[in-house]
């Protein structure tokens, strides 16, 4: 059964006559298009009886390679709002859902004068579907995994005290863009000693300290779907201190990778780490939650906080990634991604742990 | 003045007592403090009074480095708008603005459940100050430009029959991180032969078609500000049509670069254009608007559309780009950006336009 018909049954059992989509992501998860219309309109219509994609005209060619449902276009110099009034053959309906996480306020508007019933949040249907992935995107999240291995191996053998952060990145990512990657999922992160003790710290033209850790963090998007790890690793002689602090974030890492499986929630997951790095004294430097979900967002559901009661199922899937940040000292932070199975939690990257030095 | 109280102003002359920001951009356009909160929550409230920065935790301490306002931070555990109804002072008004083209509906909820008085758009407010650019953010954009110069030279300089479009595109952006470019404006285009027909197409491995037209859009962001270019240069020998559709293209891009002074509007400048495409017959294969402001976003006010009467005026940007596309055949756009000058338009790019041959 195709994704669109899977959600239009789901709205049908919650008497939601209608849905409109908004976010290029969502229609892309839906119907395998992707484009991303910037400031232009793209909007796809679900009615129980039809569908219609409204997109700019520049993208309508593209969109019929892909789609089998109705596409219309507009031109620059068209009004969109307009143009939608004579084309949709049906606008009064009970219930009507959208997608209050993406829709702005303009747009919301726009579609209040055209569409009358009940407004509705699409977002928890999309988030419930998105949230157990298909063995078909685990495939895909595992094949970005592998090539975030291979990007930060690359890093690993660039490390040089001749070098700088920002050069790390600029070779990192030229090596994936000459392996076929359109794109990074995030901003690439190499950060080293105590810029990496700032958990939003920003790469610079610093050079690498020596005695120190060196934190990279990075994913690429591949087949549609992204990956995020992060390893840190020691150049030169880092302290014993440092080298301790390491430690602590990797047990806790572990300990909460090997807690997940289905039936255990994602606030006891975020507690298993948690629990490990206050014991040993240092819980207010691990300030952020445990981790995010991963699909075709970088972050997406579900959350992985202290305050969160989903119940784990099979095929969620999401970040696990503690850190420790003590100002001017230190920083570590230790990521994978990876899918709850069956009986506990496969990582999709698979670069080594182990307290690696250069 | 600084930017909040000329704002604050505005507001006052329309009897709005309250605004609340959310876009980063905007909110970095404003204070200069730029953070990319993701689906987290950031709000910058502007009262008469008073005005607070409400952000993630993570980010509390950098924003201190930029801004005197007070600043309360939020961690992954708390709900944030539990906290924000604990720290607001006032929360009633007569009238309260919101970035319309920017808040989503839940957002837009929260703060309905948070503040009462008579919503009203923000959007125009901001786009008014955006709209025209002072001496230094015209000084950003340059240099923005300039760089885009020597990313667009380093293409040229990658030409070869033995590469891909991919390869050249990994080769830019390297160069452009080595010189310390953190970001490009957008995802860098080179398109080769028939691919430039298509005005969305997209790079591959696909290796340079010999006897062709080859297509570079790309940009910079640097200093907050951003630029945005395109180049078509020939490779080998092209046909005489592709040159002569090449030299309409960029008749038509001087024609309107010559036409803008402050007192014309946009529509008449996006005529320009067209109408020497359209009296070569080639209107049918112009199939966008002529073009975009430019500033922050690469995509801003004002649009140079068909349609858009607004009176340009000095320190207006926007760029002017011109495409012939005839699907199967020949792509060609031309474009610079550049700024409403007391007497003309003066363009931030000044890569050369005669028809250059690899």
């Amino acid at each position: 059964m195709s994704k669109i018909t899977q959600l239009k049954q789901k709205l049908e059992r919650a008497e939601i006559e209608a849905a409109v989509l908004s976010d290029p992501i969502s229609i892309s998860y839906l119907t395998e298009f992707y484009s991303d219309p910037h400031e232009r309109l793209m909007l796809l219509f679900l009615f129980q009886e039809e569908s219609l994609l409204f997109l700019p005209e520049l993208e309508v060619a593209r969109a019929k390679n892909f789609l089998s449902l109705p596409i219309v276009g507009y031109s620059d110099s068209e009004n969109p709002w307009a143009k939608l009034k004579t084309i949709l053959s049906k606008t009064d309906f009970s219930k009507i859902a959208l997608e209050y996480d993406h829709l702005n306020i303009s747009k919301y508007q726009g579609l209040k004068s055209l569409l009358s019933g009940q407004f509705t949040d699409l977002t928890p249907f999309l988030d419930r579907m998105r949230l157990i992935k298909s063995p078909d995107e685990i495939q895909k999240l595992t094949a970005a995994g592998n090539l975030a291995d291979k990007a930060v191996q690359i890093g690993f053998d660039h490390i040089s005290l001749d070098t700088t952060e920002t050069d790390i990145i600029a070779q990192i990512e030229f090596e994936m863009r000459k392996q076929g990657v359109d794109k990074m999922s995030f901003d690439t992160l190499v950060l080293t000693g105590k810029k990496a003790a700032d958990p939003h710290g920003l790469p610079s033209t610093k050079r690498l300290e020596n005695n120190s850790l060196l934190l990279f963090d990075l994913g690429v998007q591949t087949l549609g779907y992204t990956s995020d790890m992060t390893r840190t690793v020691a150049l030169g002689q880092p302290s014993q201190f440092k080298k301790d602090i390491y430690s602590l974030c990797l047990e806790a890492q572990l300990t909460a990778l090997n807690f997940i499986k289905p039936g255990v929630t994602a606030a006891q997951v975020d507690a298993a780490a948690r629990s490990v790095i206050e014991k040993a004294g240092y819980g207010d430097y691990f300030n952020h939650r445990l981790g995010h979900g991963i699909g075709m967002s970088v972050h997406e559901f579900p959350s992985i906080t202290a305050t969160n009661d989903i119940v784990l199922e099979e095929g969620m899937c999401f970040s696990v990634e503690p850190g420790i940040y003590i100002p001017e000292k230190v920083g570590v932070r230790i990521e994978d991604c990876g899918h709850v199975t069956k009986q506990g939690f496969q990582t999709f990257t698979k670069t080594s742990k182990e307290l690696l030095y250069f």
